[in-house]
Formats: structure tokens, sequence, C-alpha cells
């Protein structure tokens, strides 16, 4: 491991004698991930001057030279063009800068940083990138509730098993299912909107951690670069990634949902549940088994869940563990996020597809409905006469073992069964093996029947509106 | 592990055959840690039971004789006199509604839960209770804010090294660093105001996960026991526990902030910075070292931080491996919940203490400043000539070197040296030797001047306003 | 938040002079959860004593008055009367020290803690009574483990799908599905056995960080408690806690394959499946729906794979976030350990008790089988007669999608049907479709062949034996 | 999101209609990372062929051709010159059988695949280069293990403060700090050697997940390809990624260790410790302040066992909530598991250079210790003379406080002011005031005498050996 001749032209480089390991070099760059920040950091180097010409730090002309050559670098970006010099652009800041300096002049180039530091530059960075992103995260969440809603309406007829402990329970609609999500990521988009509003704060004039003496205005920064204000504190405006901890705190608990909907559908498309069918497109086959098809889709959103939840415990322990301002460690917040951020938005997506793609099988869905499920609707029955519902569950309780030990359907008891175990039973009574009327019997607010799912979907339409 | 005499007086007795392992008893019951919902139980039935009277299922005499009963019962629990049922009662709302039949009768009591189920019983349950712990959490962090915002106002004179890497960088005002915590914390408090209006909602009425077959009217329940509105969706309803996920989300994060802060004080209350002196009360001694006065507050505030994560990792994994609507699963969601919530109003409160009862050592601060702190305010020197920042920064880097290498602190150099690094320094570059001038310097927002720290100042106290 | 006056009686009372906060007073004490360290706590000052006897640091006399108080002390603690008193006995080893004063006299207990300190005390304490623990642990293992062997031998005949994906992939022995867990768990038990060595090393005799001043014989001590050896480092003594993160990783994996255990079997016991049914013991009912019967058991195995996780993760964030040896965060190992170690054991034994009373429904199994999970059996009947394998995986594809077209099962398409799709079958190729023809075929080491499955049996039972 | 026409060349294609939506695709091919394995797939195929040779799936000239095919494909990745097919090399399996089929055409490269899936197969190829890589991380480790006890014998003699709460507690060994580090990665090694041997079993021949059908040998090709036995379960050897998790674990607790070493030299490479001074190469400055010279390696090293702790935590999440056998979820072991090898290896090398080019400054070091650190030895002359530690203990901490109220260092106590605490004192008490005496006086095992840290340097080497 021995130490090289110094590597030319690092920033810092007034200073240094010794050379870099070249293992420590690659592990202390950051260019070949954070070059994704490219034009975020030149709009954000652009706002920077134009606020430092205001103040007297550049000239009119001075200002327009970089303004110039940082259409230059961009375009060169855009175009792939752009050159990265090993062992001298250690991150995107020091990238950029070096190559306006070239096109320039470095005695332009060389005013630009005046006054900033690359602690609040790569925050202004990161912020700006990730507002950017939330919002495409927002669309597609979007478009996932909206399809979620579309087919509820469209398939409110079918009627399925509900389940507690994955043991059939009550009927449902499904699209009662279907909403349950519907509520879950409607909850997340919510907290997505609450969420963009802290990501979207200028650190941008914080300096190295003191503040910046040369009076900028941090206000007209933030207001150019579109930012809905600022993180006042210069101190916490480069020490804070909570801005990343919190955006993979949302991520986390939205592929959480996921999992648990991939995880129903996973259940639901067995052989031995059969209520929903993947689109091939959706699907993979086996290597070694013809037959198989395999809900792949369904089972990388469950596992990528994981992923996403790592980044974020990563994070947090990483950020748990410094002092305050600005250390190093934060460094190791970019790729997470960069990881995360695509996590999300590819889920989303791949989810939107597989629910705008699946075809249901309304029959099995009917076939797996069994009466004993109607127990409750038995004990309800005898609720309506005036009997305690605990006295009907007991009573209940009887005609399901009553049935067992018949290995006779409930439903297929005979009224004289029946009035064996309870003499409250009247003729009626076998009204109630009727799913249909089961499902709409609940019909207080939030319940399976077809008005109150409706009002659901309305409930699901006011939330994309943001009125919740 | 031989299966027991069935207990008696489960409540779903009329069924089962089998005892029960006496271990799994155990692994089961919840009446151990849930009782501490007693009273949210009993005004949860109650308002349940009112609407169960307006629409017909139970009479007014009926719902008389609960809410006597439940008076009673609530005494019971207040004084210390209930006598839980080992073995019996499972749950808090088992035992609740076991000795509301002992008093009032099992013909009236027994009508008490039609329509409901413990799935959304608990659930009801949990968000009273921690809807009211938020508020409690609330007022302890509005507390602890205004303990930094005051000392932030009272010691605004006092100059300390700022760090980067925890090494010297700037100087800063000792309120500078203060508020930069007051920022992440004030942070916090409008997070908690987001979260508490997620976690009062009502899921009361969703029934065990299908709905209400007896229509009730569940916004009065909601208005009755002070929710903000319905989780309307009833499957979602009971298979929800992101309320706490979100406060534990919410909870680490605080408790993040809240390590970085010990963190921080811990090392300036070390021999070698000696920044702060811990009160007594917030300090231990060692039992074998006669000298030692330990910050133990500190530690178990840093250390109590993992305990949070731990709590929120745990239950998100829970929830993350299970499908829909309500699993067993989710009864783990309660320990950890009530442990978090302790733990982070204790560390709030301990905080509280910590801060109010420091003794800063303003000497000690001084001293530790030294003059290549002022490195970049040398380098602004040039920039306010006109010099571009990357060349002052180089020629700043070399008066570095040049006092490292002349062993002299660099504002004893002399003149002379000094133009012998570079010709424009001028005879007035010998005033950029001052601390105070420094911190005076960053007069822009957020900076670490006398006039930026009051803004921030104030910019605190309308945050614990709610204007944020 | 005001100090107090003073309590008496601290163990480093000769200097302090300001009081304790209440709550900081709770926050500190640790002494209602490390109470349960009464024992180990007497015995490592048992051992400790005798060894300072030995280096003339105590009589013979004093020896033996601390082994006779101990004594008195131990037998209070057994007999639940030891008086704990409160804000003075701030953890067991200021309690226990405490009343061998009392017992003995102080002149010579206070002779006791010569050279020791708390913090080789505590981590002695921690680590006696967790490798007792790991004991009994290991116990419910090798109970669990023989529980599968036991079962698998018994019911080796039954055939059912296994899948990939959940999805039905190729018939199995019920037997091969349970000793997939049987490796799983025999490797956790490998796992433990080894971690076991590295718990039982012994920390006493490092003092409070630097090391013993009057020569102790560590080894002496380290024998007397049945110590494996030290931990030589007296720093590394007191700093190290990562005897209870290794157990916690350890435990956290094993409820990991619990919990995917759990899982499977949870779907299993699905009407849809209905391949197993729990005792009623492992059961409990709906408090609204009189016809369930939910695996509580097995979800709270699943559940509670979190917590564990959650205190690994907690206590992994903790101690990464300090500097070396020992920090009073360090106390927040241990309620998390002691947790840790009650939830692996109750659910070993849970888990145990759930197989052990399982009922298994043969003929669902086999009901479940279905001809298209033999398409890699009609593929290798073509590999059989030198068909490359590539090949006849796309032609058994053809046959599957031909019956799927033909809404014909794959074993009642004619001779003619799938010579129709490739010429090279032959009339015995319908003896393809035998589901115990094609376990019995994987007959390679680890298959599902009788003879196989038998070997799987033996190799576990050696497991159990150590020889693995 | 609309369904494109179908891509040709799928494996499993004989079936699907449909075809796939690009995000899809992208979302599920892991081509572009486990790509890496593509030595590993080919020797395991290889060694998969010469079994099927045995049993008469392959004649001699197939398996020559497969062994030559393999050797062209095996040397066009070496060279860079394998082009991958987007879209239809999903993963290396596929492509390096597409590949083959085109050297050898695909009439014998059909028949590789016979009896195996891609699920044995991915698991082998894992196995192998993790084996690999786990052999050279022991190689980086052993290497950091030896300039710890190198240095720690070079530089015995140099004495610093030790610390605990980081409060200066008690005189130690510089060595002896080192040696705390190299118990701690002493037990990483031992641990390595553990895991390794539990990586390293093979799993191939298990098939798709219920057992080979050709009677294959797996234990000749176990040995061939250098294992050290076989998953013998089939399906568990298709389920299991708990080799991932394991060694996840062990890097994060690796990784833990890391942080707190890295946290310890970050401290006393601060300005007010100054105890150590990073090599230029392993330090980075400021791009605002010309003075900083920052240890962005050590920041770096203490951030990434944040990255490190993620991966593990999230891949367990990922892998606890999935049933058992072989589901897509798994994939997203890949990954992290590469980062995770990668930033481990990186991160011992990284640490091995910062502590070769370490300077120490032994001057600050002694400048540091405070005659306060000293009370315990005072304490303990007294405890010599027959007093017991406990009134000792309270004595020394009098005169403790008497030299705080007197503004005057406890060594420069005159000895009527000693006497005026406790007449026991004599004048010989103040030769314990000499940091010497103090380190040398902790002379039993583990302390901090020249002995006792010589005795750990040889344990650190046995341990290297495997000696421990």
């Amino acid at each position: 491991m021995p130490a090289d001749a110094p590597a030319a032209g690092k920033l810092w480089g007034g200073r240094f004698t010794g050379g870099l390991d070249p293992i420590m070099t690659q592990y202390n760059e950051s260019i070949y991930f954070d070059r994704v920040f490219y034009s975020q950091d030149i709009r954000g180097s652009v706002a920077y001057a134009r606020a430092n010409t205001k103040n007297g730090i550049l000239t009119d002309h001075e200002f327009a030279e970089i303004e110039r050559g940082f259409n230059v670098v961009l375009k060169e970006w855009q175009d792939d063009k752009f050159e990265i010099q090993p062992g001298v652009d250690e991150d995107i800041h020091t990238a950029n800068e070096r190559r306006l300096g070239e096109v320039i002049g470095k005695d332009i180039a060389g005013k630009l940083h005046t006054g900033r530091s690359r602690n609040d530059q790569v925050a202004t960075d990161m912020r700006l990138w990730l507002r950017d992103q939330l919002d495409n995260l927002e669309e597609y969440l979007v478009d996932f509730l909206k399809v979620i809603a579309a087919r509820a309406e469209k398939e409110i007829e079918h009627v399925m098993p509900g389940y507690t402990h994955l043991q059939r329970a009550q009927p449902i609609r499904w699209s009662h299912w279907m909403l349950m999500y519907g509520s879950f990521f409607a909850t997340d988009l919510q907290r997505l909107r609450e969420l963009r509003a802290r990501v979207n704060k200028s650190p941008l004039g914080a300096g190295a951690l003191a503040g910046n003496p040369f009076d900028i205005d941090r206000d007209a920064i933030a207001k150019e670069l579109g930012f809905d204000g600022l993180i006042m504190n210069s101190l916490a405006a480069v020490a804070d990634r909570d801005f990343v901890v919190e955006t993979m705190q949302w991520g986390s608990m939205l592929m959480m949902h996921m999992s648990r909907w991939a995880e129903d559908l996973i259940i639901y498309s067995s052989g031995e549940f059969s209520y929903v069918k993947l689109a091939d497109a959706y699907s993979t086959g086996s290597s070694l088994m013809p037959q198989k098809k395999n809900p792949d889709s369904l089972e990388l959103l469950r596992g990528k869940s994981g992923r996403a939840f790592g980044q974020m415990t990563g994070l947090m322990m990483t950020v748990k563990g410094i002092p305050s301002t600005y250390n190093k460690d934060l460094q190791e917040s970019v790729e997470p996020m960069l990881d995360h951020v695509k996590t999300v938005g590819d889920s989303l997506q791949i989810a939107t597809g597989v629910l705008s793609t699946l075809a249901i099988q309304p029959q099995n869905m009917l076939k797996s409905l069994t009466p004993d499920m109607l127990a409750t609707d038995l004990a309800d029955y005898l609720v309506r006469k005036g009997v305690p519902f605990r006295e009907t569950h007991h009573i209940s309780g009887q005609v399901v073992a009553l049935a067992e030990k018949e290995s006779t359907p409930m439903d297929q008891l005979s009224f004289e069964q029946l009035q064996g175990v309870d003499k409250r039973f009247e003729k009626n009574v076998l009204e109630v093996f009727d799913y249909q009327k089961s499902v709409e019997m609940r019909s207080a607010k939030g319940g399976t029947s077809r008005s109150a799912v409706m009002e659901q979907i309305e409930a699901v339409k006011k939330a994309l509106a943001g009125e919740q």
C-alpha cells in the first residue's frame, strides 16, 4: 500500500504533499454516481453566481461568461460527451468547475466558488434532484391509484371470500379488496406531498458550515431554483440528510404496502386459490418445469420491499452515528438514495402494469365461498330477534359444529336440525344463506355493500385531487 | 406438551374442545400489556353502545346500564382494584366485557359486542391511546425547543469552534450550534403534527373485516371519541398498523437527532474539549475510579436511539411479512409501541433537563479557537480585492503551510512573511485575525452573526406556534 | 425539573453534591431488569473474592464471611424476600453489595470490590446468564429437531405438491418438506454451539478498563465459573457486547426460519389448501365469527420473528455508534437480550407443540396433485430416449398448452394427441403419469425418494449428536 | 404499458404468448449483475456435465464438446468479448448456455441442463463465488491484524489516557488500545473461518426443488468444485440464502468494529486530542477552508458500516417474508451480496493503509494525562494498607474534590493536605503519581503492563494461525 506521487490538480492542492492510495481514491470518489446530478449542479451554480453578481462578487460580464460556459458544459453532459478525468474529477462539483475553467478560463471560473463549499453545494444538488424525482413518483402513484379506482368501479359485482388469519372469514366484494390497498396507497400519496415540502428547501448559501460572508441573498437563490424556502441555520443546512432518510421511510412504508399487496395476489394466483391470472408479460416460466407460470413480477415487488427497507435502515445507522454538521459519512447517502428512488418508481410502474393486465376468475372466487362464512350472519339473525350477541355467537357456533359433525354444509342443514340447536330459528332463517345478501348487509360506511364501495371509490378520487 | 383440559369461559368457547398449552396461553395473551388501554377500551365501548342505541340494537335502558356498568369497571381500574382472571381474561377487551357482565348481568352485557370484533376494537383502543400520547410528546418537545431558544438568546455572545469532520473549521456562536438542533427538532415537531392527524382516525364500526351489518353511524362514534375522521375501508381499518409504524419512524428520526446532539455534548464534555459541564443530576460516577464524572444521561440518550430504531425495524419486518387484513402477527405491534412512546417521552424530558442545567465554559471555547480557523477569512480578504477565490484559497493554504513549517501561529506571522507569500496582502490584513469579526461577517440568512442568529431564534418560536 | 436533595448512599458518594432528577433516576437505573442476574452476580463475586484471597487482598476469614453473607443474600433472592431499596440500589451489583454489608458488616464487605469495576462485573453476569440460557435453547432446539425427524420417519409415505413461487411444481414427500426445515434448524444448532464458545469467555479481572493491579489470577476465576477462557485484553473485556449481538444475529436467523416454516403451515392450513389442521391448543377463535379457527400460534411465531430481528438491529445501531471501551449506551443491551432469549425459547417450544399435535390430511395433499406437475417427468421421458433436454422441455410445454387448450388434464390426453405433438412418444409414455413413481425417480442424494429421505433423517440425527 | 410483441428465444418459450413490458424486462433481468459469476457458472456446468456423463446422459464426446465450448465462452468473458444479447440473455445461466449452443451446436448444448434447474444452478454459482471472496477477505483481515500486532510490539512504550464514557479514566499503553481492536478483529477472523465452512456446501443436483431423477453423483460434483459437502435436502438447497445472510451478519459485525475503531481515531485526530495524524493519502482537504485536513478515510469506514448493515437487514426482511423453496424474491440477494463483499474488502484494505501510515504523537498523549487519572491508584495505595476499598474510594474522592477546590493538580497537593484528608497517607504516597508505574501495576492477564501487552500480541499471532 505505497503512497504514490501526488495526483495533480486536487482542489485543495496547495497543501498536501503525500499521494493517494489507489483504493482510497476509488473509495473516496463520488463522481461515478453523483454525475447524475450534473444538471442540478449547474443550475445551482448559475443561481449562485447570479446572486453573487448582485452583491458585487462578480461583474455582469463575469456572470454572463459563467452562464455561457455552463451551457456548454451542460450540453456536453446531455450529449454524453463530457469526459470525466479519472483521479482528478473527484465529484460532480469539481468536474463541472474544472470543465468550466477550460471553457471560459480560470480567471473567471475561479470566482465561482466564492463563499460556497461543497457542503452546501451537494446538499442543494441532492434536494433539487430528489424533488424532481418525487414529482415523478407522485405521477406513478396517481396512475396506480387510478387503475385501482377504475377497476373497483368496473368489477364491483364480484364477490369473493374475505380473509382474516388467511382463513375464510366473510364474503366481500373483490372491489372492496382492491380498495383496501387504495386506502393504503392514498395515504402514501398524502405523505408524499407532505414530504416533498420538506425536501424542497434550499441549503445553498450556508457555506462550509458557518454561513456566507458576502451577504448573499439566499432567498433569491431559493426562488430561482424553485425551492419552497430555506434550511435556515447554516450548520443544519450542511448536516442534514433527513430529507433522504424521510424519503426512504416513506418509500419503505409504501413498499411494505406493495409487499402485502403482492403477497395477497401471489396467494390468489396459486393453483389452490386461482382467483387471478397474471398476464404473460408479468410472469415467467421455469427452465426445468415446462408447465410453470410464475408470478415473478409480484415476487420481485415483494422482494424489493426488503431492499428499500435496507437502504433506509443503513442510512439511519450511518446518520445516527455521527456528530453534527458535515462528516464524510454522509456521502453514503447518495447511492442508496439513487437506488431507492429507482426501486420505488419501477415498482409502482410494474404494479400498475400487473393490475392493468390481471385477469380475474370470478367463478373461482364464488366457488370458494362456503356457508360457514355466513355464521356471523346467522348469529346476527338472532340478534335481530333480540337475543344477546354473545348468546347468538354461541348458538351459531353450535350450528357450525353440527354441520361439521354431520359433514353437511351449514346451508344444507334441515330447518329441524337448526331448531334442534335453538328454538328461536324460524323458517326465514334459510334466507341468511345468501352471499350477495350478506355483502349488501354491510352497508355502514366503509363496508362491502355496493353503495359503501362506491363511496370509497369517490374517496380515492378525492385523495388524488388532494382532498383528504 | 400435553393438552390440558379446556379452560372455561373463552369467548369462542362454543366450539373448541381441546385445551391450551400453558406456554401457548402466555404466548398468546395480551392482557398483561394491553391492560394499559383500559380506559380507551371503555370509552370506545360506550361510544359504540350509544351508536347501537340509535340504530335500535340497544334500548335506552340497556345503554344506560352499560354506561353505568362501565363506570364501575373504570373505577376499579383507576383504583387498582380490577382483578384480572388469569387464563380467562385473554386481553383487555374480554376482561372488560367479562367484568361488565358481572356488574350488570350477561343479558345486557352480552349485547355490547354486536356487530363489532376485537379486530376493530383493538385498533380503536390503540389509536385513542396513541393520540393522547402524541399530545404529551408534543408538549415535551415544545418544552425542549423553548429551552433551546431561551438559552440561544441568553448566551448569544459566546464564540466557539465550529467543526466539520470533527476538525476545527470556522468560529461560530454557541447559540448557532444550539439552533442547529433547534432546526432539527422543530422539523420533528412539524412532522409530529402531521402524523397525529393520521393516527387520529376511527376504525370502529369496521367489524371483523367486512363492515357493520346494522347500519351503525361510524361518523357519530368517531366524533364522540374525538377522532378526525374514519379509516373508511373496513378491511384497511383492521389491517392497518401503519399508524404505529409511522409513529416509530418519526420517533426514531427524532432519536437520531437526539443521538447526534448527545454525541456532540459528550465530546464537548470530554476533558480535552471541556466546553460544557453536565449538572450532577445528569451525571454518574464510577464504582472504581473516584475522579470520574460520566455523562450517563447523554450516553443513555444516544444508546436508546438504537432501541427506538430497533422497534421500528422489527415492526416493519412483521407487517411487511403478512398478507392483508388482520393477522395475529399484528399483536406484536403493541408492546413495542408502548415502549417506544415511553422511550421518546422520557428522552425528551431528560434532554430538557440536561440542557436546562448544563454549565458552559466559554473561556475553554475561546481557548480552543486557533488562527488557522480564519484561513477562509484570509482568502476572503483577497477575494474582496478581486482575486479569484480558487487562487486565494491556494494562497491562504500556503500561509497555513508556512505557519506550520515555522511553528508560528498564523496570526503571529509577520507582515513581511505574508507578503512573501503574496504581494497583494496589505497592512490591514492583520485585522482578519479576529474571531468576533469573523462570526459577524457571516451575516447572510442562517449565518452565525448576531442578527442572523436572532432571526433563527424567532424562527424556532414561530415553529412552536405552528408557523413554519 | 429541579434538582432534588442528593439521594444518600450512592456508590460514588464522596464527590457529588447535586441531586437526581427523578426521571433520570428511573432512566438510569437497571435494577428492575438486571435483578435477573442475582445469582450470577453472587457467583461471580464469590469467585472474585476467592481469587483475591489467594493474592492477599482478603484473609481466609474475610473470604469465609463474604461467602457466608452471599449465601444469605442468595437465599433472600430465591425466597423472593430481597428488598430492593428504590433510588439506592441502582443495579444488581450495588444491591447485592449493599445487602452484603448489612449482613456481614461494611468493613469486610467494603473490600469485595477491590480492583474490580461494575464494567467487568456486569459483562461477567451477562455472559454467565446467557451461557446457561443458550444451553436451554439448545435443549429446546434439539427437542424440535427430534419431532421433525420422528414425524418424517413415521409419515414418509405421504406425497404432496412441492411448490416454487407458490405454484405447484413437482410432487414431493411430506417428510421431505419437514426435512427442509430440519436442514435449516440443524444448521442453527451448529451455529449455536459455535456461538456458545464465544459467549462463554470471562471478562472478570479486567477492572474498569486497564486491568487488575493486584495480580489477580483471572484464569482461576474463569475456571471456577465454568468459562472456556478469557476475553484477554481488558479494554475489550469491558467494551464488548458482541456476544449479545451475535446471539441476536443467531436468534433472528433462527426466527427467520421459523417464520418461513410458519408461513408454509399457515398457507397449508388455509381452507383452500387444507393439508394440515392445527390442534385446538394452538388455535384460537374469533370474537365475532363463530366458524373461525385461526392459526394464532403460527402467526405469533411469524410475527415475533420481526421482534427478534428488531432487537438485533437496535443493539447493532447502538454499539455501532460508540467509541471504544465502556459507554453507558451498552446498558441498552440488557433488556433486549432478556426479551430476545425468552422470545426464541418460547417460540421453539410453541413450534414443537404445534408440530407434535398437528393433524395432516393426506387425502387433500393427494387431491391437490395435478398431472401438469409431471411435465418435467414427461420431458425426462424423452431425455431417456436421447432427445436433448431443451427440446424435450419445449415439447412438454406444448403438451401442457394442448391440455389447457382442450381443457383436458394432461394425463387424460390420448396417445394420439401426444403423438400429434411429438412422434417419439411411445405407448409407455402414459406410465409417466404416476405421482409415486415421480417421487421415487428423485433418488439422487437429498431427493424426495424414500431412500433419499431416510438418509436425510439419519443426517438430522447425526447433527443432533454434533456430527455435521 | 402496452404489451409488445413477444421477445424471441426465452427459455420457457414454448408456452407464452404475450410479450414483456420493457420495464418488467429490466426489473426481472439479472444478467447485468450476475455476469460476475461467469466463470463459476461455467465451472459448475462442466462439473455437472461430467457427472451426467458418468450416468449416461451424455456421451464422452458430448462432454468433450461441452468442455471445449465452455473454454471458448470463458475466454470470451475473460477477454471482455462476450456479447450480451439484451432482452434474450436474461441471466448468466441462459447467456452461457445460449453462447455454448452457438459454439458447439444446439443438439449437444441442449443436453446440458438435463435434470438441472436455474434454482440449483444460481445457488451453486453464488456459493462458489462467495467462497473465493471469503478467502480474499480472510487475507485482508490477516494483513490488518498483522499490522496491529507489529505496531503494538514496536510502540509498546507509549502511554496515553484510557477512556470510559469518553472521560479520561486510567493511563494505558497505546499498544493496549490497538490490541483491543486486535481482539475484536481476531474474533471476526474466527467467525469467518466457521462461516466459510457453511458457505462452501454444494446445492448442485437438487434440481428445481425435488431432487435429480437421473441418479447424479452429487458428491462427485461437490468434490470437483472444491465444496466441503452438500446441502443435502433438495428443497433446502434451492430455498437457502442463509449463506448470504450469515456472511452479511458477519460483515456488518466486522464493520461495526471498524466503525468504533474509526470513531476512536477520528476523535484522536481532532485538534483537541491530537494523538494521531493521518497520512495525506488517507485525508482530504476542504474546497472552502484552506487549513482543513479531514480524516475522510475514517469517516467513510464509519459511514460504510451503515451501508453494510443495511444490506443485511434488507435481505433478512426479504427472506423472512417468503414461504419455502425458491421464490423470485431471492434474486434480491445477489446485488447486496456483491456490494457487501466489496465494501468489506475495500474497508479492510483502507484500514490497513490508514494504520500502516498513521503517525502517532506520543508527546500529546503524555500531555493529556492528568493526575486525577491516578485516583484509583491512590485508593489502591490505601487498600494495600488494609483499608477497605469502599472507604479508600471515598477518601480518594475527597482528595479529588480538594484538588478541584484548591485548583491544584492532585499530584501538587502537599503531603499535609493529603494527611488532612486521611491520616493513613504516608510520605511514600507521592510515588503513586507516576503514570509509568500505574500502567506497570496492571500486570494481571490482559492488563496494560508491558508483559501483559506482550502476551496479548502473542495471542493475536496465534489467532492468525488458527489457534484460539
